[in-house]
């Protein structure tokens, strides 16, 4: 286990229960900010008041609030004064108290922003402009930049000033008097270099970038491809205009995944914590795709009753029917859930989708296979060799079929421009028991009746 | 776009054909080490031997191997003559060194490992009795660290005579005699420190860490929860053994997640790239799941043959059939979805399961009552208003039961130390499947019978 603090966080809510402020801030001291931020849930509101804007002290108040989900930072701020609020939010780093505005109901936002430095308000005006989920959201604007015809002496001076502008000092970005990017320097390397060399001496000029307006995952992918600990972020004329670092995205890639997570069950993304999503939330999330898959499903009930007159001829077969079709959604719902990873890891592109099906293709016939043989005992068992046999032959077809579907569909969704996450099991598994139904009871018939 | 090097790498594999070594070596220069490493795989062997023994240069040739997964490094060894081998393998940082003597067959690990310098035969084999996907395994072993004593001038000197050893310099550790990490500093602030300060005046003290035995999952978290960009392991007696950094834990991430998709996907994990497996591993990897699969579904047959008589009697029955255990199996497979993602996110503890049970309860109420209400139009108009009335009150019965068996398995699964992500989407389609037909015949009986 890592090693934490002397007093365990979980302890914290009774503690602060006593209120006895002075031997409080002695066993918070020592405590992580994150595991301060972990029992504000628990603290009632009045307590909560007094932690923000009395026992924490000011810069720790906004590292604790900046820990909290967007939510509980809404409800914390509600119970402060106007004038606590203020101190709180000027706090912040501004890519969090960006994040934090834009959540809040606006009237709200207006009245916090009214109350900050015009300054302040400015960096964070700019940063609500660029489009949600973009990376200009999630970078931060606070870098340190020196000039590249400087010393690594006064780069190094310039550093020292600027000891509070940046969250990762430990590169130092490289840019001209318009403020674009020409290069970056590790602190390092300045650090090592002869203190009358020019910065640009030091300097890499090929630095990876990442425009303001792409996509937040798209920032993801280049810093885990490029494994560059800070990526940075210019606009349209390449000026610079913030930094994103590694562990912004590793909050990206967290929330993205849940959200194929959530598709992949056949459900809109929660995007919430599932602890703090209401009961009327989940319903709306999760009730639209019950009544497509329904939809779908009385399709199934329709393609039965095509077959109601070699129902009635040989029942046995309706006891084989949840098997074969079953068998196919299980197949199918294995390869697109490979395909879903694969295309969101970026393992399998666009392109591979040809060879990858002759690929599929060889293995769902050799499961199928595997399957038919295995099931084509029990059929005999229980309905005699012929239904064993259209069993056997049932299942070979739908699970290569089933495999098929299952493997193109995320291609399909990717290409028209979906997320191919929407190629859940349950879709899978539904529509393949509309052709399963179709396929077995054909199989049936012509083999049997 | 993330802005990259002159030449597409889409176009390398061709210039490389072209076997002009002189002007590849310029071509190469400005691109990525990630991209060259992207076109590996294209390359025929004989000039996969040329790019990593002549043309990219020693350090050069390491970095890009470095990035090549594990198969394809095994590959291109082997196109190398031994001298090359141990020189490539020589100037790998020792994390990667022991990831691939780690997958390579015993005789070559041997061979390769007599060819190596003996001190870095002892760090790797140091390195390689960590059990396997620990921290131990995942950390690399170099670092600078300093004294507590020393002066901050002092320790700048260390470093920059250091500058070669450490793959994460920015962060600088501070050991007592014995090798006992008692603090971390970072190089920003010994560079903002007086140099006849202490170390131990400007170092934090209360450092999180890691035991190396610990599961790389574990070091993840920790990284995750205390958003550090560098986590220092440690051994039984707390001697400072290595790092892990942010941008290791980005692939433990990747990798676990993958993991939990395949589960969920009733497969065994792939633990491989879907482009390079082999259609027999990816037979092997899913048969299991199937088999399994269809014992469960062939009960659903049996359940169904318990009630040949009354299908006699209404066949309209068996048209609502898969409509009615299909929707349990979706409510089931999303209330799954749900909790095996929030289980390895942390979002939901195991002692939160009753709590949530409270919440599935309504919400798969109100998503049966919605379902049952809307079916039961379609159940009359097919087969009167008796077959859809039946037809409702299983929905709604299926629905509920199905959703708390979705919620429930994953932490029934976790209780008993099994994986929650077992709890597949088909699994518990499958599973619901054979309560749904109990209930919807049982229902159907009652009613209509």
């Amino acid at each position: 286990m890592a090693e934490t603090a002397a007093t365990p966080p979980e302890s914290l809510p009774e503690l602060i229960a006593t209120r006895d402020w002075d031997a409080l801030r002695g066993i918070l001291a020592p405590i992580a900010d994150q595991d301060i931020a972990r029992v504000v849930p628990e603290l009632p509101s009045e307590e909560r008041e007094h932690l923000f804007a009395h026992l924490l002290g000011r810069e720790r108040a906004a590292n604790v609030f900046s820990y909290l989900p967007t939510e509980l930072q809404g409800q914390v701020l509600e119970a402060l004064t106007d004038e606590d609020k203020a101190r709180l939010v000027g706090e912040l780093h501004y890519d969090d108290a960006a994040a934090l505005l834009d959540e809040l109901p606006d009237e709200h936002t207006e009245l916090l922003m009214d109350m900050l430095p015009v300054a302040d308000q400015q960096v964070l005006q700019a940063l609500l402009t660029y489009p949600e989920d973009s990376v200009g959201r999630l970078m931060t604007p606070e870098f340190v930049a020196v000039r590249p015809e400087w010393t690594v002496g006064r780069a190094l001076d310039h550093v020292r000033e600027q000891h509070d502008a940046g969250e990762t000092v430990n590169t130092v970005f490289v840019t001209d008097e318009g403020g674009v990017l020409r290069g970056m320097v590790g602190l390092r390397e300045l650090l090592l270099g002869h203190p009358w060399s020019k910065v640009e001496e030091l300097a890499a000029d090929d630095v990876v970038r990442i425009g303001t307006d792409e996509d937040q995952e798209e920032a993801a992918r280049v810093i885990r491809h490029y494994d560059v600990e800070v990526l940075p972020v210019v606009d349209a004329e390449g000026m610079l205009r913030g930094i994103v670092t590694v562990d912004d995205i590793l909050d990206v890639v967290e929330e993205e995944t849940t959200e194929d997570f959530h598709k992949l069950g056949s459900m809109s993304a929660v995007g919430l914590s599932l602890n703090r999503a209401s009961a009327g939330l989940l319903y709306r999330k999760r009730i639209g795709w019950l009544i497509v898959l329904v939809v779908v499903n009385i399709l199934s009930g329709t393609a039965i009753a095509l077959f109601e007159a070699a129902i009635e001829t040989v029942v046995a077969l309706v006891f084989f029917l949840p098997l074969v079709i079953a068998s196919g959604g299980n197949a199918g719902a294995q390869s697109s859930t490979l395909m879903v990873r694969a295309l969101a890891t970026g393992d399998v592109q666009a392109r591979d989708w040809l060879r990858l099906l002759g690929k599929e293709a060889a293995v769902s016939a050799a499961l199928g296979a595997t399957l038919g043989i295995g099931v084509m005992g029990a059929g005999s068992w229980l309905g005699g060799p012929d239904v064993g046999f259209a069993v056997a032959i049932s299942m070979l077809l739908v699970v290569v079929l089933a495999s098929m579907f299952g493997m193109l569909l995320p291609f399909a969704l990717n290409r028209f421009g979906l997320d191919p996450a929407s190629a859940s099991a349950p879709l899978i598994t539904s529509v393949v028991d509309v052709f399963g139904i179709l396929v077995y009871f054909s199989v049936a018939t012509v083999l049997l009746l």
